[in-house]
């Protein structure tokens, strides 16, 4: 039912042509449909404001191009995800002033200063050099999505001293993003340091029987550390999305 | 937004006391909930005139009674599935009126003549008789759903010539609903004889790597034959409740 | 048992050479094959007037040209499915009078009017953009065997109101192919708004743990709506195939 | 190193015993146990002011008694969970203070008024009456843990109306407990519905290929709506707890 | 097609009532089932002279008695298997002729001496003690169905002096069944060293990552030894089965 | 132990410079290895006369040529397995008497007549065009063992009749070797039709929910018909080999 | 061959009943076997002095009191493992000398003082008090084989403190067993503080997708410590058994 | 806490700035992180003397030349791992003094003499030469870390008499690494053989059930021969990493 059709009824109410009571029977004869759903046709993404995000795996430099300039238009941020360097390479050369996160695959355009809209720091921590492609997609997201990041690497439990040395950093963020492989015990040991979400991503470093990732997934659902929460293998920008929602409960 | 609320909108329109546009914007801010959803708030089963179904396992002969004599003061049909025979027992001592099949596991109440409203008949066919709990299942539920259902049962496929001597039944179904477990083969034989819509209930027959009805299903759903159509495992309710809904197509 | 020896037999009979009892333990001790399998020896898709289908994958570009050429003289309709653009290119050198759907990965064959034999529109119904290429392959199939193909696109469920603003065009159809990678959710919200069957198609999209579609295979397979059916991974051919038997049963 | 030691070397270098350059020695060589960590030496439930909690499952009804009695000896809040209805009669006999959910399997003891220290509402929400124990559990959790909390139940995706007529509600809460099992659709609904936290939590509910709680906690991983987080099958406790964590952030 | 109307055909034929070309027709259009399959509706059992064969497992004692009485009298050997000890006594208390192997849960009944029909001795060899009811089922099952059979046990891998030592035995047979849980290794042992086949029988002992037989199952799949042929997990039957067709090869 | 040493101690004795005494305790201490194993020190392919058999896959053409040219000098037949064209045809420039199977991947040596040294036919029966490369894979390793083969290709379960009509030259093989992928069914079937071994090979034709041919292999290992046995996915070479073996059991 | 002919050849050997080079070749004929493998024909667990162990899980009390008690009379140290609380009241009973460890469910006999055979101490930490079965039984077994023997419990990662604050007696071990289940992060941890071999066992503690120890056991094959090694889900006595021969290695 | 605080502290004690009470509250609230973890700061690699290892997989030959160039200057020992052929020519041509195993993937410096620093061999075991790759692996891994190391290749379980001819080198081993694929059946058989600790390598090799390993790790985790300990899929670096802790025992 489109606004016109509405306000046609209304007149003929109001102009007596129509019954009340057989308006409300229009009304109540509405399928779902009719409304135009008014309310809830926005995506949750719009309406907290967050970029547009383009998924860039599996899609051409050149239909990255359309689409992002396309958003670019009428978007102050827009967030490409998951391009490898020679797909950067050509979209950068239509699009210059992307800035591409090698490390996180990431492309980000920016217009005018971000405005940081979380209540604390997002601290990414990675347990293993490898993991620091996921842990970048998390961190840009984060960022893209307006909040104050911070980043703590190569931190594995396998040398539990570097962890505990950044006791404080730990502490200090709102929200922490666990990043690691193999036997993903990372977030078990920060969740008993620390008093705040702990979001777990699992990542697909690893061999044999680390299984691409199911391992660590596996083990960060089993935590002993009561209260941490998952997202899927390699999900950075998952745990980002996540991390800024915690981030601005009662914004 | 209940019956009244819309009424009383509609009257001041009516009367002058609300403007077109202001009950216009009312209506286009209105959340999807507030209006009762008048089209799609009955149950699909409730539509088709579908029995109601208590999926007895995990509740008690006291709950079922009381669940199902509340049913039976206003249904004409009532199956309630998943009932052994120690609580089927205990049920039937309350409520006699129930036809139990011990074999399916099913109670039955129906009120007055079955309206048989499906195009044609619809065949359940099982490879052992360790598969004859869940056909019979499928066979119960379909006949509660006002179909015309045969059956055709102990033509597993390692005796070949038992099913291809009921060559003509089996293409005299508008549907069939081929029950199997172990190595779940009989639907892609069925299939390559008939012209009818099969589907396919894997049964967590076997021992050892059937794995409690996975390696039929997933023979099932690897089927040469195309077009055969699977459910879960055991669920011979599913299949005989798709059946139905294929059987009453431009009913 | 050729024509042939039949006919002696017959006329040994006739004339007296053979006694009728002996006639008799002939035919009682023939061999299944020595019949020929007069009836059944036809597929079930030379039956129903389907179109051949050729199964590109694994076929090289010539291997696909001959077999489709020797279709063509003697079919009014031929179906490839699962050929990449490159492939494609090739063939359509050949035979440039097919017809190549990129995303769907089939190339189509019609001589003369295609006549819809089915009772209703088969509706295909997709969650996300990545799961185009199978519904695609599904509904180019349909519309090969002769049926009413309607498509809704890009109605996943986390976006619920794009699929509600549709109810009525999911209630108008006579079957339901529902296209979802992912957490494959897609068929249970559509089993609740419709009274026709629904085929739910899982995708290999994805990834993590979305293990190549098993998880939306699984969800599919476990759906909290009674009645879904669902098919292989990825499997749009096979869906459609199903959804043309159930569209044309009682024909 | 005891506060002896400690002191004894202060007064060492006060009184001119040890050189300064020896005393820094002596802290540098420290093993890390020797300090005693007076610092991270709490647990993150005790710095919380979080209940003792008892996992019940496992342990005899006199060992919780012991436990219990001597924990409500000095905290004003201890919760009990995983009791079945057996152990719970035994328990209650001699701890009769106990409040017993027996949905929940839970007992709960509090001392004095909760004091409500979270920012918001945890709203649980349930697909199905089979997965209300799990819900119960959360529910339970979390008031012990000083949340207001609000439940929703029986809204699986199946009956899509029920969900979003109560549209309003899971917009009003801060964080969003999702427990659903079979498909696991749930949480990816409300994720396009509301724009805060969504914990999604598998339910070992269903039979066949729902393999105790694995598709449902599968599909969640996988959720189209992004910022989903997921924890263990038939976790309650550790959804609420995390939930607690995120409606405390910036306390 | 009865023999009836067979002769009947004939007949008409003989006496020219029914031409020669129209019988032939009548023969032509006949469906499969019309002839009963005279040659090949015996069970490849009845064929080979093998005894009736009753799984135990989920019968009672009262319906195994009531089957087992009925072979019985026209039967010479009948086999029942999965029995455990209790529902023996109770089938013992009526059939007091059977010979109950506790060990290998089997019931014989053979009337007469058995005849060896095989060309030579089927060795059952078991690589450890918890082998040994699915070793016995497989002896139990070859001497019922007319082999000469021979063991071998306790002769697991890691001992492997215990099996180099019977090296003549393993020689001399004509087929080997070979049965092992936990890395079920025995089978490519034994394949190094004889010239006969060895079919592998994985059981379910052990614990942990055995999963129940699987991990033998994959071992003896994986044999390095090449021409190992593999049976279901537990499946002492069906290996039995399968070493008397091969010892029966141009009998 | 050589052959020296030994006879310098029989001579010793012999001589009486070594008491026998003495003699036998040096026997008695002897390790294992010092008696070079003369019994078992021979392959068993070696032992049956069978050809050297060389695994392609992973060797580069040259290394190839080197191992077979050496082979060729001391042995009348030689084997070359999973060769792929293009290397096939470099092994071929320098080796140009070897025989190439294009389909099964095969390259074949051999000096003379193949002399038949087993006691019936081998038939490699095959369910589909795509299951050809691994059936072709057993037919020319059972031809290099000495076997008379014969083959029955296209006979899937879904066109039932092709099968039945070769009723007869199933019934009389020696052994049957099974090639299926998919849903893995030709075996269960063939299995109810002949009184012979069955050997069942799973191949890894299939998509989606075939995983590679693991579908085919629990379906084969669950067969409903008794007697069925089972080698890895793919392995056409195994099947032969153990084909071989039971061909020649008493030989 | 027995002594008694190997002394009958040499004796005729010496006497010049027998040719020196006949001589040679019957023992150069020797099947492996008849040499009666004097020298490996004796257990590691023999060759070591290790206990006599009786496996008790699957065997009644009877039955173990019968094992035992022959095991008594020739051993000094009998251990009995995985003995239920009922059953070893029922053993104890019988054989009172036994002594019982009701977490390990181990009953061991030892007649004089254990004398301590390894080179330094094996220290079994466990992360939760349900590890404790399992460590338990590693430590009886420990002590049971000569080693001597630490526990160090309840040091979980989730309060890494406790673990640290042990960090001496970590590393003054010489072999550390390292149980845990859930996410079995406890080895990773430890190795990255000792300089010692690490072993590590997973339990099956957990519930939901810890799978009965798969996850535990799969993220100690992944731990990111280089060097640890890893033992079967709950396998205590694997374990010890391990760390006692590397615990006397060069002994 | 650095040295300059720490130091300010003592003297600010020493001159009675600073009350000994205070200075000992100042220590006892340091957190972890203040002491800098003087004493567990070095990776257990340094500790032990082992040389830098760097993970040659993902890397590119420009950075692996630019990491090992920086650890030359301060190592005597620098191994790379997983290094292919291609690589490993680019690196070569810049560091000329590495010495590259092509089969085991390794490239190698040492200054110097290896000085060996365990008890006794690590002997490397490996069932066939696909295994190769992996026992190289580990060869030169035990070689780089100070171990006299043998091996004993070719001695799969299918040909046990090899294994058995060098059971005297087996037995004078201090530790054993077992490398096997397909069935992973060789530790199983060693473990029987020697009484020293075994530690078993599951390698990749095989195709279909072989999994890419997982059959032979879950056939070593369940090893009939106890004390057998497990390392991950194809880490040959892990298995020697181990083995050199367990060869300097009480170094």
């Amino acid at each position: 039912m489109d606004r016109d059709r509405l306000k046609k009824i209304m007149e003929d109410v109001r102009d007596g042509l129509l019954p009340c009571e057989e308006a409300c029977r229009i009304f109540q004869d509405l399928q779902t449909e009719d409304l135009g759903f008014a309310a809830i046709d926005h995506h949750r993404a719009v309406r907290l404001g967050f970029p547009e995000v383009i998924f860039g795996q599996g899609k051409t430099a050149q239909q990255i191009v359309g689409i992002a300039t396309s958003l670019m238009s009428r978007q102050d941020v827009v967030l490409i995800t998951r391009v490898d360097e020679e797909k950067a390479a050509a979209i950068l050369k239509e699009i210059p002033e992307l800035d591409y996160n090698s490390l996180a695959g990431t492309l980000l355009f920016t217009r005018g200063e971000m405005r940081n809209r979380g209540k604390g720091e997002i601290l990414v921590v990675a347990a293993g050099s490898s993991d620091l492609s996921v842990a970048e997609e998390a961190k840009v997201t984060a960022v893209s999505m307006g909040n104050s990041v911070g980043t703590l690497y190569d931190v594995g439990v396998a040398g539990i001293h570097r962890l505990l040395t950044n006791n404080r950093r730990l502490r200090d963020a709102a929200v922490v993003i666990a990043v690691a492989g193999m036997e993903g015990a990372l977030p078990s040991v920060i969740g008993g340091l620390v008093d705040r979400p702990v979001i777990a991503v699992p990542t697909s470093v690893g061999y044999g029987a680390a299984f691409g990732g199911i391992t660590a997934l596996l083990a960060m659902l089993n935590s002993c550390a009561p209260g941490i929460v998952v997202v899927n293998i390699d999900n950075g920008f998952g745990a980002a999305y996540a991390a800024t929602l915690m981030n601005r409960i009662a914004e």
